[in-house]
C-alpha cells in the first residue's frame, strides 16, 4: 500500500473579523493511500490541480449560526472548496482514472471523495483548466444568472458594477456590453480601473478608494441615473447608489463583501428610494440555479473560443501560498479571479 | 352671478418633521362662483363630498427636491388630494350635472376642475360613496397590485402585514386569507389588534407598541419564518423582519410611514439576509398600475357585494376637522381608512 504525505490547508478555529493567514496552518502531517480499497464502489481519489478562492467562503469561516445558508468549515479538517482535479483512481462507475473534473474538493494535494454529486467531468480541454474554477465555474454561472435573469436587462440600460474587476464583476460588465448597455465599474486600485477600461471594455471606471464623496462620484458618472446596479460590496456604496437609481431600476445583490468581516454591518439609510423609484432589489445565490449550467455553457464556450469575452485570473502557486490568497480577497489584493495552482496535471 | 363662500384647508408653508394641525389653516375667505363661464368647454364644477387622507401626502408637504416622484403642495393654495364629489355644473362633454365622481380634487367645499383626466365616474351607487376614497380608490388598487402582483403569493404562504388595520393593510390581510395564506398583522393599539383578528380574519395580530423586543416577537409569531412581508412602516420593523424571512421570500415595499417625518431615516443593518435568504424586495407605487383598475373592480365589487370582504373607515365630519385627521395618520390615531366627510350629497 502506497501512502504519501498529503499537504493540507486547515483552519485552526472559527474566524471573527477579517481572516488572517495565521488563522490557517499548512501542514504535511497527514498521509494518504494512493490505492483505493476494492470493497467500496463509490470512491474517487483526486489529485487536486487548481483551487478556487471565493468571497462566499468567509461565511463558512464563521461559527455555525441559526439561519445560515451554508455549512461552516470544520476547524482541524482541510478547507473544502471548489477546484479542478484529476482522477487518480476510482471505484465509482461514473469516473475513471485520468478524468479531469471540477467541483467540490478539499484544500490538499490529494482528496478521497465519497460524495461525488458536485463533480462535473471537464469536456472542453481546449480551454485553460483553471477557467473551470472561475468563468466556467461558480463565478461564471453567477454572472450569467445575475445579469440575464435577476437584472432583467434592456438594451441601452445604464449599468453599474461594483468590485467590477473581480471573478464575477468582470464578466457582468462584459455581458452587459455585449447586450448593448452602458457600463461603469468601480474597483479598488488604479491597475484594476485600467483593466476595466482597457481589457474588459467598460465605458467608464473609477477607483472608489480615491473618491472623497461617493454620492458626488456617482452623480458624475451617472448624470442620468442607474438602471441596473450589480451589487458586490454593500455598505456605503449601496447607500449612495440608492438615490442615484432610475425609475424601475433593478439591484441584483450578488455579494456584500465590505460587510462580511464586520462585527456589526453598516446601516443603510436610503431604502426609501426603493419606494420612490419603484426599485426591485433581489438577493440570489448561484446554488439555486445550477440547472441553468448547460444553457450557460452553450452561451459562454463560443464567446471564449471566439475571444469575444476575456477572463483575468490571479494565479498563485503552491498550497503554502493559499492562505495569503484567500485572505487577500477581503482586502482586494487579487487582480481578477483568485486561483491557487497546486499542480499542472 | 352667484358667488358663495368656499371653505378651504391650506398649508401655510412646507413641513419639516411631523406635520402639525397648526401647519394648516381652515379659512372661509375665498369665494367661488357657482355658475360656469360658457366660453370654456373643459370646466367642471365640483361639490366635494368625501376627502381621502393618505400617508403618501406627507411627501407632498416637503419642499420640492431633486428626484422626488410627486409634486409638493403649494403653500397658500388648498391642499389637493383624492376625493369623491358631485358635479354641480359642467361644460366638459364627458361630465354632466349630477354625476358622482372620484379622483383628484381639492380640500375645499367647491372645486373648479380644469384637468379632469384623473376623474372617474362612479357607476356603482349601491356601494357607500366613501368607499371610493379607499377600498375602491387608491388604497384598494394598492393592496390589489401589491399583494397579487408584487408579492407573488402562493397558497399556504406565511404573510406578515405591518400597519395592518390601515387603509391598505386591512385589504392585504383579507386578500391573503382569501388566497389561502396564513396571515399575521401588526398594529399600534389593542383596539386595532382586535379588529384584525375579529373583523378582518387575520390568524394572529400583535400590538408592536407593547413589544419590548420585536425580533423575539417575530420569532414567536413566525416560528417557521415569513414568506411575504407587506411593508408599510419601514425602520426597526423592517430590520427585524429581514432575519425572519424564509428562503425566496418577497417583501413588497408599499410604504415606510415610520420614516416619513424623520430628519434622518433609521439605518437598516440586516440587508445581508437579502442574499442569505435570496429575498426579492420591491418598491411600488399605485400610480404605475392604474391600467389594472378595471380588472381590480371586476374582482373587488362582487367581494364587497357578497360581503366576503369588509372595510373599516374612520370618518371625521367637516373640513374644520380635516387637519387633525391628516396629522393623525402619522401617529396612528385613525382606526381604518381615514376619510373626511364634507357633505353627504
Amino acid at each position: 500500500m502506497v501512502a504519501v504525505r498529503n499537504k493540507q490547508v486547515i483552519f485552526k478555529d472559527y474566524v471573527n473579523g477579517y481572516p488572517k493567514e495565521s488563522d490557517m496552518v499548512v501542514t504535511s502531517d497527514a498521509t494518504i493511500s494512493l490505492e483505493l480499497p476494492k470493497n467500496d464502489d463509490r470512491l474517487i481519489l483526486l489529485k487536486n490541480l487548481y483551487l478556487s478562492c471565493d468571497p462566499y467562503m468567509r461565511g463558512r469561516m464563521s461559527k455555525p449560526f441559526e439561519g445560515t445558508y451554508i455549512d461552516s468549515f470544520v476547524p482541524g479538517l482541510p478547507i473544502s472548496g471548489y477546484g479542478v482535479a484529476k482522477v487518480l483512481d476510482s471505484t465509482h462507475p461514473d469516473f475513471k482514472k485520468g478524468d479531469l473534473i471540477s467541483g467540490s474538493t478539499n484544500w490538499e494535494e490529494y482528496s478521497l471523495i465519497t460524495n461525488p454529486e458536485s463533480l462535473i467531468k471537464i469536456q472542453h480541454t481546449d480551454i485553460p483548466l483553471s477557467y473551470h474554477t472561475g468563468i466556467l465555474g461558480m463565478a461564471g454561472l453567477t454572472a450569467y444568472v445575475g445579469f440575464y435573469d435577476i437584472c432583467s436587462p434592456k438594451k441601452g440600460d445604464i449599468v453599474f458594477v461594483s468590485a467590477a474587476s473581480g471573478a464575477v464583476g468582470q464578466l457582468v460588465g462584459q455581458f452587459a456590453k455585449l447586450y448593448g448597455c452602458y457600463v461603469v465599474g468601480s474597483a479598488g486600485s488604479k491597475e484594476k480601473v485600467e483593466l476595466l477600461k482597457k481589457k474588459f471594455g467598460f465605458d467608464e471606471a473609477f477607483n472608489y478608494k480615491e473618491e472623497q464623496d461617493l454620492g458626488a462620484t456617482l452623480k458624475r458618472y451617472f448624470p442620468n441615473g442607474i438602471d441596473i446596479y450589480f451589487e458586490n460590496v454593500g455598505g456605503k456604496m449601496l447607500d449612495e447608489v440608492l438615490p442615484n437609481m432610475r425609475l424601475q431600476g433593478r439591484i441584483a445583490v450578488c455579494g456584500m463583501i465590505s460587510q462580511y468581516n464586520l462585527d456589526r454591518t453598516e446601516g443603510i439609510y436610503n431604502l426609501i428610494f426603493l419606494l420612490m423609484k419603484r426599485i426591485r432589489m433581489q438577493g440570489f445565490l448561484v446554488i439555486d440555479h445550477y440547472h441553468l449550467y448547460p444553457k450557460f455553457l452553450e452561451m459562454i464556450l463560443p464567446l471564449i473560443q471566439e475571444r469575444k469575452i476575456t477572463y483575468v485570473e490571479d494565479i498563485v502557486k503552491g498550497l503554502e501560498n493559499a492562505p495569503a490568497a484567500l485572505v487577500g480577497l477581503f482586502t482586494g489584493k487579487n487582480v481578477g479571479k483568485q486561483v491557487v495552482l497546486i499542480a499542472h496535471e
